[in-house]
């Protein structure tokens, strides 16, 4: 399994060492808010468009429930692909009851889907709410995800974020870093963060501490909601070349715009993460210059 | 097990790529309300009705759970089956405790219980409660029964409700569209919600939102309480016509009626969605004209 | 196992389609108060009372716990047992938790016990309380025990009881009849329930809309505390014959009297239940006449 | 293993019917409270003080958790054992929560154990708290304790309780012959209990009732805590030849005291237990007269 | 397996009987807290610092999480490691919820991962929160621990605090006496317990009751919060040649400092607990004469 395992992670991140993961799971999460609305394209309101654009655009890895995938993989077979394996809505807030999301799916199923289905499924994802009531469980599950699936040969990447009535500042640096350190405790190949936030402070700067907490693990950030095209390239160049961060996990800012303006900041993105271009190179990509 | 699937398929939604599923699963979650008292047939007060009436109306498929199915199958060979895994009272309301509902039988003794007797089993529904403070069991075992029904060739139909103390407005159509869309991410092949309502809008309209969410996955409509047939076939044939969606899923609108007018009203509603006729032409069915 | 289905079917209603089920489970929900007191006899305050009155009188089948029946059957090998998988002691009330019970064994282990003892173990019972916020496991558990049991060959009868704070009423008809209902849907052979009671209404009256919902599933009726043998043996020949009833589960108005007298109110029981007698004639067994 | 649980049998009651059990098991329970401080002696302190007792007084059987065993049992072969499956701290009170004890190590575990040691283990014990609001888990463990312990050809003794906030009075003697009876309807062999206490009943009159209740389980009391040897002596006489117990499970008024004095109240325990001694006899031989 | 399990018990405790713990699973339960920030080496950020100590100090075991462990073993493995199994963060508070720490992986993955990496895994860690509202499940893991771990030839360290709101004062002498009690029950080799600290008492005495408490199960104490060396050192010199401990599980006393300067508090400590070296000759050591 040793080899396949180089082999996918070579994959991952296209033999740059960095990871460009285009986020297509938060149709549980976030319901249709995502998909359909206000600003977003209406291309976007057709689960279809998700693969669409991981087909065309250039990207390290397409991430999406099993159930997904399943649906629509065989029309998309060169897509490279990333099970995630568990999932909530955010229907239940906070502050009526600390957030809860197991395993949908279990790894060995993922690699079962992965051969019967003949699919380039390259590594599985799972969410740990830090800090939630339920955090036990939820460590279990990542700790078995990971053990398991390096077992079979896959990249794990591990979304961490602190939630809970527990937690007073989600975008603490300081918890940030612990967040990532769990991460490395659990040895996942990446770890998925919220970028830091502290008045007064360069967020690039003290998301330092996170990615030297993680040591070995690799840290990505999330992309967060729609904005303008320069500023997102802009704080993803400053993540990687600044912080020291090892690629993004990007949805709504690929997603939510038309297909072809998907393909293209896909590649605009691509470009910075694998390809260690300039903001000013990513916007021309972006601009289909 | 592809090419059962695609018989299964084939043979649930009699070739039309729509469901006509005759739903007698409330037995547990309305207790005896739906099956005895005013305005309801006194013929309905026998559980056995349901299926004279899937016996002699036209159906898609006939979902029970599965102990009620083994009382009457071998007496009903040729009714189409759809084992319904999971099934809770409503005595506990919702200002309680959110609901929960868990698998009664799994799937693979609804392969072993076909097998055995021989039924023509097609498929298993399984409901979630999405926004229940439990939803991360229900979302688990839903996700579970269609990665192993799709195993075995069987077609999964989800129920999913937006529904618990977190949930405002059950009807919202941006909330039905995300339930449709988490069945999507679940990979089901049907899913079954409720009708969307908003003050001022049109509801065949706004249900599009929830069609387009579910992408491949074919969404089918609750048919509610009893009333008017002409009423309820008009919105019937809107919610295929006019919004897209693939069929309905229709309980008491059928069984609360006698033998014979109960398999008319069966006959108008496969006409309307598998035969693609008009509102005019399935009123005629009803009518025994 | 289908033959061993039917001919324990047979065996335990006598060739009547009609049970006579005496009830010996109750020193865990009732603890010591059913066994020794005023009004009791005091030959009740042994256990081994229970099977000398199974062993002398004439019976459907003996319900117990499997430890029960395990330190005494050996000594009783003609007496047809019935094994009641869950019990819960009533020490904690309604209002201050929701009744829940679990199974203490499992079926097969039912099943090993009868292969290595070489009793005649008839079937398994279960209790649910409808209502309770803990229904979801104990539906789990009941649906599971009569797949398991049927696949063994092993009659079943469900106890079901509404109880929890949800339940207002539970004598209320109409909701004794949706517990029948989900008997019926969890496909048990037999269905133990309380007698419903309403203001101005005959009991074996409003009892009939409980048979109908149950199908083909059996009624039988809990015989509550101990009464006038007349008031009691009437009240049971008017639920076999007026309310359409299949038998009797009865406990303390057999086993709080003396052997021989014990013994002579199961064959009064019984000549109603099995054997089809008027009350006068099962009075006069019960006097010795 | 029939003939295996019958040698143990005859083994554990020295093939007097009676037990005369030494408890080890509350280093968990009472944590270090009945092992140091004023009125103990200074040896016991040391765990091994236990099993030096055990080895030199006359027992029927040592009960301690498995653990513990496995760290001394190799020094002491001879002890017969029993293994403690559960154990709880008593740091969380009633009024905070309800008592939940789980089981520790699984009865196949405990056989597998004594095969791989040559240990002689004789059985196994299992604490149940009726009328806790967990008593349902607590319940099966123990039913499930007691079906693979006759499985094996064990040995069982269960400790029930009734604790918890629905308990107002835990010596009342009805409600121990309601544990009694459970016990019973477990299956058991042996059952602990508290001697009951009712004010202005002798305590040896009253308990006859959970003797009865017990049948042919046989009922052991629980020491207490240390004191007179005489009025100690006269008590356990008193319930074994006025009541009708079949013995006792002594902890504090034995280990409490230094090795030589210990071993000699095993002796008097044991006189009075087995040997059918006068409450005379066995203070002489306390007093090494 | 009794070959193996003494061979690791030689090297764990460099054939002294005595333990040297480098404590390295403090990211999980203390985030980034104790690896970043005034008064910490700024190499201590990094993850790998823990291994380059473990690597270059003398030490009987370094623990960390397996996850970490695989990501870094293969570049250290000379290292001998102790995997510790379950850990929890500390952002939820015991006043809003007891702590609950659950098996991130179980012993036989440890077991496969140490015959598949080739790493020398002595052992493996379990911490239980005595006094949790969750003891029961923790008691039972960490009892499964032992008795796996032991049949499979590992050493066994029990983490035991007392904690939770029943709990008024963790540092209580006669309570950490019960934690060290609790530990022999469960059969573990070592337990690592707070050093007791009661008003007016010196702690080398008062912590000698636990000692006698855990008999042969070995105590070791947690190194605690950073601070002098001479302090600690003569600290750590009592606490084994006044209380009778043996040995001591240190990390942030190590891992703050930098690398030279860790590995040299290493040989220092390791000097006193396995070279029976006084308080002088460590200091000397630590400081490179």
């Amino acid at each position: 399994m040793r080899d396949d395992y180089i082999e996918r992670y070579l994959d991952i991140t296209r033999e740059s060492g960095r990871l460009m993961l285009f986020a297509g799971d938060q149709k549980i999460e976030h319901l249709n808010r995502d998909f359909y609305g206000e600003g977003i394209s209406p291309e976007d309101s057709d689960p279809e468009h998700l693969f669409r654009i991981a087909d065309r655009g250039k990207i390290g890895v397409f991430a999406a429930q099993l159930g997904l995938i399943a649906r629509y993989g065989m029309d998309y077979p060169k897509v490279p692909y990333l099970v995630k394996l568990n999932s909530k809505t955010d229907l239940v807030k906070t502050d009526q009851m600390d957030p809860r999301s197991l395993q949908l799916v279990d790894v060995d199923q993922v690699a079962d889907f992965a051969d019967d289905s003949g699919l380039d499924v390259l590594g599985i994802g799972y969410t740990v709410y830090l800090g939630s009531e339920d955090e036990a469980e939820m460590l279990r599950e990542a700790a078995q995800a990971v053990y398991q699936a390096h077992g079979l040969g896959l990249i794990t990447v591990l979304w961490i974020y602190p939630r809970g009535r527990a937690v007073k500042d989600e975008r603490d640096p300081h918890l940030i870093a612990g967040a990532t350190g769990v991460a490395a405790a659990l040895g996942s190949d990446f770890v998925k963060v919220n970028y830091p936030k502290k008045e007064g402070e360069r967020s690039e700067e003290i998301f330092k501490e996170a990615i030297a907490a993680a040591g070995r693990t690799k840290v990505v950030c999330a992309g967060g909601a729609s904005r303008d095209p320069r500023e997102f390239l802009q704080e993803l160049h400053d993540q990687i070349y600044i912080s020291g961060a090892a690629g993004n996990a990007t949805g709504r800012n690929i997603h939510q715009k038309g297909l072809a303006e998907a393909a293209r900041i896909c590649d605009a993105i691509y470009a910075i993460t694998v390809e260690e271009r300039s903001v000013e190179e990513a916007l021309r990509i972006y601009h289909g210059d």
